[in-house]
């Protein structure tokens, strides 16, 4: 994108040929909003799916309230919870349905017990990176089917965060091939550990803090949380040394606000736009702090004896054709699943294709010569 | 990240052993910011170095001055205007910097001629994908050092955009091999074109409408200018069917809000927030709308018999041997060049590698993937 000026009058002429032809020449003043006074106190409170000491993600729900105060002048202010201060964790859906909680910070896919769809808010195995999943809502018609889905549950949603493309979990043991997934017991939910079930694995959907013991005492054979950073804080590298990628079930999940859907429509614009703003905000920081962050612990993990591997291709072919039976499978027995799905694998692979074009030729090249240590 | 409910307490304790220690078990109320009453009116000039028919980028320009407008209830206003409206284009930094206009959208490479340092707010050769560049300012000390360095000239900035990795331009003839690159005239401009320049090629840093024009004739033998979506639009397909990839001096720039810096300070702290937060709304739309119309693009293009070639390995070699080269000469020469492209470089060579892992193993098989038709 080279030139420092533009003769308008020539790219106006051009645009005609394209889909910019449609758009008015600007420079015109906006028209003015009305001005607004007398705004209304309002207090919101927010439960996240995550604890405090997840910093990057919880900090992200607290920089959200901060910047929702500071454009209103202090008169919408969200207070932030962790889990179960409000309402015990499991209930958290149902209180935001029910306007108890105006707001949920979590990750779409923890609901999928309820309903399916729910995947599509956040990620499914090989899915989206995190980029086309914000291009899939934002432009690419994920957006109005997402929101049509939540509106069922009596919610609206705003993406606030992405964490990018998780790691695959921690092993105790050396995964070779295929067979040796067989019998396996690995702490994953979900859609990916519905596509592990059908290579063998037991997935197993204890709580974070049991995996570890159970790591430790040899019942449970590998556990998944997210990637380098947090995973470090979690210590599984001490009884679980292999730690594999890439998380194929988690290529850029979307962090979302669930919001009482009465609840936002009531807020005055200037408080709906304070709430878009800041999300996006918050979605711009946490993954430049997450890509940040990760780099740093995987540096650190690899200094304290963590082996890196890469999941043999046995096994990501076997995950990848397990992934699309099981989506036909949903799509047949889920119709809001069936919905959603079908654009969104038309929309995944038309993306996958065009991002190999620039992008991805781009980084291949570079991270090549940068291996090679040009 | 599958896990539905986190145990607080037994996370704390794990989070002792990591970065997360320092952080504050959350869920305490946030302190109120003081209540804000008699806002001032303010009216900021906002001039674009893009024409109104570029759409994504300045319909981004206009999505913030409404945002801003709604989120001040009418009372920061903020006019945009293409180039040449306020000030001739070519002035247009200057105008910023003694505050005539108070704000620029632009590129901030536009201006090395300037101070070649200017790059690392936008792109330089085989650098940081768009990704990267964020987490470079947000989190990895980009962000204080282009400060420091848009200070010397009066101005702040906030990132307001990206279009991600750009195409590498438009070529009459097919190019095989790097000794067809010599004696090639190209439009292209920036560090870009002075990398071109020690293949061979000679750069020519003439209006994009001159472009269309001297190609036709055969007095050009190939131009650049972005993306599918807007390259589409400038027509380059009638007169040059080669379409190369990947342009690999425009990993992923950032498009910026340069701002008089004293015009920023002075305004009230909910403006300055306002501005923040849409410009952050700004960046997370204008790569969305540019990664689902640049697919759509590239599709017509095709079909309008378009040839997409991507560069061969040898003159990517060469370019990448030679970008280096000239960033070494420009630190030499230029101080501030030196003070920010050595930490740039170090940040650079690692999330290279940190991303090579989750990110690029999970893009690499899933691409591999669908291409097969699985």
């Amino acid at each position: 994108m080279g030139s420092k000026r533009l003769d308008r009058r020539t790219l106006l002429k051009a645009a005609m040929i394209g889909p910019g032809a449609a758009v008015a020449a600007g420079g015109e003043a906006l028209a003015a909003p009305p001005r607004i006074t007398g705004l209304p106190d309002i207090s919101w409170r927010l439960q996240s799916s995550f604890p405090a000491t997840l910093d990057t993600i919880y900090g992200a729900a607290e920089a959200m309230a901060r910047s929702a105060a500071i454009l209103t002048g202090g008169r919408f202010r969200i207070e932030i919870a962790p889990p179960d201060r409000y309402v015990p964790a499991g209930q958290a859906l149902d209180a935001v349905s029910a306007g108890s909680v105006q707001a949920l910070q979590t990750c779409s896919y923890y609901h999928v017990d309820r309903d399916p769809a729910f995947a599509f808010g956040s990620a499914l195995p090989f899915g989206l990176n995190a980029r086309m999943q914000d291009a899939w809502i934002v432009e690419g018609g994920g957006g109005p089917l997402l929101d049509g889905l939540y509106a069922q549950y009596g919610l609206t949603s705003l993406v606030a965060g992405n964490t990018g493309a998780q790691m695959g979990g921690w092993f105790r043991k050396e995964i070779r091939s295929l067979p040796e997934m067989a019998g396996l017991k690995m702490r994953i939910a979900g859609l990916g550990g519905m596509v592990l079930a059908r290579l063998g694995v037991e997935p197993q959907e204890l709580a974070i803090e049991s995996a570890y013991a159970a790591l430790d005492d040899g019942w449970l054979d590998a556990a998944e949380w997210s990637g380098p950073y947090e995973d470090e804080q979690l210590g599984f590298y001490k009884v679980a040394p292999y730690y594999y990628y890439p998380g194929w079930w988690d290529g850029g999940p979307s962090i979302h606000l669930l919001i009482n859907r009465a609840a936002f429509e009531a807020l005055p614009e200037t408080y709906k736009e304070a709430l878009r703003a800041s999300a996006a905000q918050a979605r711009h920081e946490m993954q430049a702090r997450y890509d940040v962050r990760n780099n740093t612990a995987i540096r650190s993990l690899i200094d304290k004896g963590v082996q890196l591997r890469p999941f043999p291709t046995d096994i990501l072919e076997a995950a990848y054709k397990a992934s699309f039976e099981l989506y036909a499978e949903l799509a047949a027995a889920h119709p809001r699943f069936k919905a959603i799905y079908e654009p969104w694998k038309g929309f995944r692979d038309q993306i996958y294709q065009s991002f190999r074009v620039a992008e991805y030729s781009f980084e291949s090249f570079g991270f090549t010569q940068q291996a090679k240590g040009h």
